[in-house]
């Protein structure tokens, strides 16, 4: 094939390899750390699908993507419908609360696009729960490998979340259905085609669209490679590759990069975190010392004079909303998510309708609460978990409590207790789930590896 | 809203507010010109729909969207089916043969998500043909001012035909559904968030399903504005915005320029580009010269001793196959399609089945073909249309025949005849329809606008 110079499957060759010959040994060995992601994303799912804009998400997906009784659940409506357009408006759902979990090395949220897209394929096909792990598993190692691969991606404004998610989500539905090398590549080449999704939509309907939309893109990519549709076989590198296209790189594919027999999953180390807020993650190390404050020294709000926050660069970026106007924009805002903290000692996800954000109570904290970029952060190599969060509460009786931390709550190294977890899961599906319902989907999800078909799970999802 | 910094809606305004409110008396006034390139689009469609991609693309489609019994025809299928699936199998029917029409202001093919997608959203709301001439000019008019904007978007490895497409298209879709400016402006954001495609696809399969998942996410788009999804209303220009992340441009919107009154509609000046031959569009200008040629001087394949073709640089990119080994990879071979030219004296889609590469004669004749690139147009601020063309056919009687031309049959400057539209159009629809359904539906198409409900076309169409 003359004038054809780019190279040949380098990266993406290696990368469909490696997802389709990992061994079940090994992804199903880290069995516990799968459950764990999937049972708090599927909170998160089922809460988020009490949600407006995911309601209208499915109404224009029943429409355009032929209507109700097809093969998979969509979450929490009582219905069936195409793998579309569940995909689609399970992923919005999973997303809309942003309340999913985050991953250190996407610099965004895995689950909400692997576990909607993989959950459709496996309805689709009556997969077993050890499937969904597997599959699980392999989704999350190739965002990480991408995410790694592209550290500049989401700096520039790329939603990560999804252009990487659809890839990764992509090479756990080919999983699912077996693909060979050949196969996973073809997905791997159609998703990187479908690969979009902007840091531009941070608080409004579409961020959740998004993932959404990727979740959707991710399972079509794993059947059309499956029907025998072919992509260039290398996408990943090369002068119009990803990794040029979406985040400046100049790669050979030597940055993309696989545990070999020994090294542990991405989902082992560094692991994924959890968020016990259902807030944007910039506000979580501070929200940590705020509680902790309160609760230890039995603060009240009345006593507050002030609370000045100091934060990274990057993590007042994202804080957007110094004065929310709605629930959607309150969980980018570090007045409201601090007042909130004090005057409630915990963060709930009624804290965040609509309705409750003009509370007098927490607008009158508001106004005492202040947020600065920590000084020399605009302009480091360092991530923002290697620069300090400062929390300084000052009291009317003159008394003074201060806070510095590095570390964050619900990261594998400092994971949620129970309790906590516990807690999330109930806050997220009490509007949507009776009491035996919940009992039920917890019992299953401790057991998936023993469901011989996927639907025991998801018809009570429905 | 503090700490948004992100200008609000200068370009994406001024875009949707066009969109929404150019008269249809304007739009109208183009009626000859839209019905040529709606009837150009159908017969590529036509055609591509027997192609073996688009059938796979369809089968997903129905696996995936809903199955058959939709309110959408699926062409060439008997079937009617979901939107999406009918938006997203016919653009991949539309573009599968290379042989729709491209548009300079766009650098590339403009009608492929246009059409499906528009002929989607009417069906699906028993629009008039009226509404879909209007829509369609909206959406060239669309393509023509985000290709201004972004002149080296193509360049760098996008596949414009699919990332601006979506947008183009999902605003002709909301043109349809009749959105004002704010509903207008919140499509266009969502499309923005689905803009994805590479030109690394071109030669693969994947290349025809880029344009249909654009024309289906344009249908999507328009369809979740209306329900009321909302995005950033500022998604062209600012630091993440679509000019930045595409194009590498630091647009302050100014680019964005839409006709005032008085001044042309693009689907006027420049006007669109019809393909009398399928295949790459690089190839065009040395076709139109050996063919000639070879009428006026009667020259036979056996005379021939070498032809020799130089064109400029852009060209030589995209004809990355000397020698093909099926018909995919033949549209983008100057030595396949310059000998196809002269032993058949014309060039037929029957050229570019995979069983006719083979051909003993077609491959004897190919090795005496060379393509070389124009000195200098390799760093060059020239357009390819202001750079020549040279062909030389030499005869093993020594006698030589030398062709420089810098024009391209099918420019609007330039039409094709009536006679080889008609060509064209029974060469693409001959394996589909009945002679008796072609005349049909050209009857229809020359009196589109006389359409009360659109399904009158569409339904010949299946």
């Amino acid at each position: 094939m003359s004038g054809d110079t780019l190279p040949h499957g380098a990266a993406t060759r290696r990368m469909a390899e490696w997802a389709a010959t990992v061994s079940r040994e090994r992804t199903l060995s880290t069995r516990t750390h799968a459950q764990k992601g999937i049972k708090d994303l599927l909170g998160c799912m089922i809460g988020g699908s009490a949600e407006t804009v995911p309601k209208r998400v499915a109404q224009v997906a029943l429409l355009l993507f032929g209507g109700s009784g097809g093969p998979c659940t969509l979450v929490g409506s009582g219905q069936r419908v195409s793998a579309a357009a569940a995909a689609f408006a399970n992923g919005a759902s999973a997303h809309i609360l942003d309340f999913d979990d985050s991953f250190r090395p996407l610099t965004g949220h895995p689950s909400c696009t692997i576990v909607p897209a993989i959950l459709a394929v496996a309805e689709e096909q009556h997969a077993s729960g050890d499937d969904v792990i597997d599959a699980y598993v392999v989704g999350v190692e190739i965002s990480a490998a991408m995410g790694r691969a592209a550290p500049k991606h989401h700096d520039v404004g790329w939603h990560g979340t999804a252009t990487v998610g659809v890839v990764a989500a992509a090479v756990a539905c080919a999983r699912v259905l077996r693909l060979d090398t050949d196969g996973v590549a073809n997905a791997i080449s159609v998703a990187v085609s479908a690969s979009s999704g902007s840091r531009m939509q941070i608080g409004y309907d579409v961020k959740c669209v998004q993932p959404g939309a990727a979740a959707r893109d991710a399972v079509l990519a794993a059947y059309l490679a499956k029907a025998g549709i072919r992509g260039n076989p290398e996408v990943l590198v090369g002068p119009w590759g990803w990794s040029k296209l979406y985040a400046g790189v100049d790669s050979d594919g030597s940055e993309y990069v696989f545990p070999g027999p020994g090294e542990p999953l991405a989902i082992v180390d560094p692991g994924i975190t959890y968020k016990p807020y259902p807030t944007c993650g910039s506000t979580h190390r501070t929200l940590n010392a705020v509680l902790e404050m309160c609760h230890r020294h039995n603060i009240r709000a009345d006593d507050v004079e002030r609370i000045e926050t100091v934060i990274p660069f990057l993590n007042t970026q994202n804080l957007r909303y110094d004065r929310p106007v709605n629930g959607m924009q309150a969980r980018f805002s570090m007045p409201y998510t601090c007042a909130v903290a004090v005057l409630c000692r915990q963060i709930r996800l009624s804290d965040f309708e609509d309705a409750a954000i003009a509370r007098p109570d927490v607008q009158a904290l508001m106004e005492r609460v202040s947020m600065r970029t920590l000084p020399g952060s605009e302009h480091t190599d360092k991530t923002y978990l290697e620069m300090p969060c400062y929390t300084k509460i000052s009291l009317r009786s003159g008394r003074v409590y201060e806070d510095e931390r590095y570390d964050r709550r619900g990261e594998s190294t400092q994971p949620l207790t129970t309790e906590e977890e516990r807690f999330k899961f109930e806050d997220c599906t009490r509007s949507v789930l009776t009491e035996s319902q919940r009992k039920q989907i917890l019992a299953l999800l401790e057991n998936l590896g023993s469901v011989t078909d996927v639907a025991a799970l998801t018809e009570l999802l429905r």
